[in-house]
């Protein structure tokens, strides 16, 4: 029997909570026992990658007691629970299977006589089918011309995770050959945005995927009309230049506007859905199947690894634990990422969906107030670029902020230039590593303007390269990190009703049923 | 003589201290009170914009209080100490002269005998001569052609503010006509940046804009090289393709390398720059400089409306002050940028780096340390996509965040389709309209899930179009409201000493001069 029980009544978490503010961050990471714990504090990732937590303020008796934490809030058994097809999306009934969707971790998940790994499985082989179809021509527009640009409809989930996982792989599938097609995205219903993209495209030899799992989502059928609009006003079919990503029982599911249609279903959640066929038409389709699968092994890896119970051996559980103890115990409001590759600039937008719509909540999964501070606020910019911004406070502000850092031995793009005796790539590397240590160490100034507290926590992820196996490990990364810190404050991290009271509102500003300071609200913005 | 005093010894401090948890949003935003609130609560912008705080969690007393604060802090007259000349940087030692960019506030600022407004008007113009030219065909490449495509090459202030304003005025010049060339950023020292830029466009027809004020920053005399090296085995001159904007004292004022040069001084931050050349060369190539000239007009006329003494008439002040407000009497760590407007989309990234490294700051202006917290988080993303993503921490999440809202009435691209009796721009701002509320009240749901407490303040900048005047309004509004926070927690809000440190270790760790965990991280990362 799983017990689900609040973060505050474990007798783990009281031992926990006495370790306040135990670890000196600038003497522990001085000298040789600095370097000691570099070499120690690493846990090994799939794909190469490395977790290093040396810059965490942890020590052998924080350690402890989280690992005594993990126990106590039985995460593996939990995650085992999760995977094996129990319903742990309590507020939806829903079931939480987006890890089958790259492997198969446990038992056989059987739903209503469908084997959903084989669901999920033949929809990304449908996907890759198509998408060799696109590339050979098979499928092509109207005068037999290929299509050779793919533009992504979609909102939050179905635009975070998957326009990210582009932009991470793109000049990678450039350098080695793999681009067959252009992405673009197109989200906003602020018509600018659908306006944007098509002026900068060839409409005639694009492919549109639009994807919403209801088939309801307002945004993206908006912007379907705007992009239906502009083909026939091109003298195009629409249905010649569309597909639908869904659930099979969506309005979208079999209508003869799409070429093709593949399918989710409710048990995987949009910010979870980049390695479902929401990641996997677009990808598929961008770079060949072949590269989206490697993403998907690349995850598969890592959720495997995150099946080890000792936390010391796991690097996302470690990750979340480390994580629950700066926000609860140390009173840490938020939590920046810093990819020191400019392939993932759009990596945090998507973490801080990921994070702050499964963890930004007050109640736990049964429906009761928690008593502790949830999720924190995600944020974040490649490096170098924020350091020459925000990281000013960082560095000197008045609250500590704690760093999760990302980095690559080697560039994606093969080009570089030596200058002043080392590349760029070595530059971008050396001030990754400089930055840990400022953070973590400070420094001592006469001139207090110039003078540097540390005690400034950091991790850092490490691998060779960003390839799709290394994001695929690091997108699963931060998926299990989230869901262990969910078990951990005993929340439900897979609905999200706190999205749902401002659509209500806007549909009665739209149908002018509004009064009062909602009435005065429409009339200054001139609806 | 001005009072340089922190905030916790103001007497006025104290009684807004007595004031927390005044005003319940729930109640006061309900019915005819809620509607007198965003009717009263309102104050003229430039350009035709208004700053609208109805849904922020202030009443008569607190506002009474706030402007007692204005008052004891001196706020007005700081700021004229400021655009007077007065050495406000007192770290650097430096006048903070960005508002002189745009207009001349007061007496005449002459150092060396220079007077400093006719030096950046000069430059200004330098700049728009050059870019007549260029549009003209007059500069051009070597085979006689135009350039179509600008590259700037900057980082920190010299791209995000600059990047920020292209895209927010991108598709409206598109859609006016008025676009000249189309404009790239090159930043990040990751050499994958470059490539990818240098991939996606032609050089021979390229212009490329290197900024640096000390001519030294490494990432951009890093990528300059890249750049060279790329048009180098194109076959092309790099003395052709290249201007600078730099300080006369750099080692780049007068270099052959470059067409031209434009100057800015010590006395315009970089995070403060896009009104100087460093937003003026690229913008004027981009759009030509009547457009950045109708932007400077906006800035300017908001800088003149932020010399009202009345906080109630003031909306960078009053802005300010209802931040301090929250952050240090209600104790909130972060505040969230919301702009409904896909072309405001970096705008969230410039506003990280103008109030995070400004006010991110341990230490006064006298060098010691403050007993209160100063700057926050500052992060965001554009609406309506962040309602799919991280607003359901902002609604339903243990800590509450304060939100800045911006708005338009008219979308940019004059394209828009109607869909169920309403156009995208209408849904787009019934969605910020219903926001607004939601956040505010809340609603009372007997599931607990769906239960939203409200109470969550948010403020409204709202205008009819973003043009080029509003977006100058609205970064001369912000810019002004992180100087006069600033002033409340008595801080130099214009050095960044906090980002020397990592600059010195990485040299080192580049010079092989590392040991302990300095150098077992630098060996992780394969330098």
């Amino acid at each position: 029997m799983l017990n689900w029980k609040n973060l505050d009544t474990l007798a783990a978490w009281k031992n926990l909570l006495a370790l306040k503010d135990k670890v000196k961050l600038p003497e522990v990471m001085a000298g040789a026992e600095g370097a000691r714990r570099v070499a120690e504090y690493a846990v090994p990732m799939a794909a190469g990658l490395t977790y290093n937590y040396a810059a965490k303020a942890v020590d052998g008796d924080v350690l402890d007691a989280l690992c005594a934490l993990a126990k106590e809030a039985q995460l593996t058994e939990k995650y085992e629970a999760l995977y094996s097809g129990e319903m742990i999306n309590t507020g939806e009934k829903r079931l939480v299977l987006h890890q089958l969707t790259r492997g198969q971790l446990g038992k056989a998940v059987v739903v209503d006589g469908t084997d959903k790994r084989a669901f999920y499985t033949a929809q990304q082989e449908k996907a890759a089918a198509f998408a060799q179809k696109v590339h050979s021509g098979e499928i092509c527009n109207a005068a037999g011309e290929k299509f050779t640009t793919v533009v992504q409809i979609g909102i939050g989930g179905s635009d975070l995770g998957p326009r990210a996982m582009y932009l991470a792989l793109e000049n990678w599938a450039k350098q080695e050959g793999l681009q067959k097609m252009e992405a673009r995205f197109i989200s906003n219903v602020d018509p600018d945005d659908a306006a944007g993209v098509l002026k900068g495209i060839d409409v005639a030899h694009s492919l549109f995927v639009l994807v919403s799992k209801s088939g309801t989502t307002l945004e993206t059928l908006t912007n379907e009309s705007f992009v239906k609009d502009a083909l026939r006003k091109a003298g195009l079919d629409p249905a010649r230049h569309m597909v639908a990503v869904t659930s099979q029982t969506s309005p979208l599911a079999t209508s003869s506007d799409y070429l093709a249609a593949f399918f989710m279903d409710d048990f995987i959640g949009g910010r979870y859905s980049s390695t479902s066929c929401v990641g996997g038409a677009v990808l598929s389709l961008a770079f060949g199947p072949e590269v989206f699968q490697r993403f998907l092994d690349g995850a598969a890896a890592e959720d495997k690894l995150a099946t080890e119970a000792d936390p010391l051996k796991n690097a996302a559980m470690l990750d979340a634990l480390i994580g629950v103890y700066e926000r609860n115990v140390q009173g840490w409001p938020a939590t920046a990422v810093l990819p020191y590759s400019q392939a993932l600039s759009r990596f945090p937008a998507h973490l801080q969906q990921l994070d702050m719509e499964s963890n930004g909540k007050s109640v736990n999964r049964f429906g009761e107030p928690v008593d502790y501070v949830t999720g924190p606020v995600i944020f974040g910019e490649p490096g170098t670029n924020g350091q020459h911004s925000f990281y000013q406070l960082l560095h000197q502000g008045t609250d500590i902020i704690p760093l999760q850092f990302v980095g690559f031995r080697q560039n994606q793009a093969g080009m570089d230039v030596e200058i002043q005796g080392s590349t760029s790539q070595q530059k971008l590397c050396a001030n990754v590593a400089a930055q840990i240590m400022a953070f973590a160490c400070g420094k001592q100034d006469a001139n207090p303007n110039k003078n540097f507290a540390g005690g400034r926590p950091s991790s850092i992820i490490v691998g060779d390269r960003l390839t799709p196996e290394a994001l695929g490990a690091l997108l699963a990364h931060f998926e299990n990190k989230v869901m262990f810190q969910g078990f951990l404050w005993n929340l439900n991290s897979f609905d999200q009703e706190g999205v749902q009271l401002g659509k209500v509102l806007a549909k009665k500003v739209l149908a002018r049923e509004t009064d009062g300071a909602l009435k005065a609200y429409s009339d200054l913005l001139g609806i």
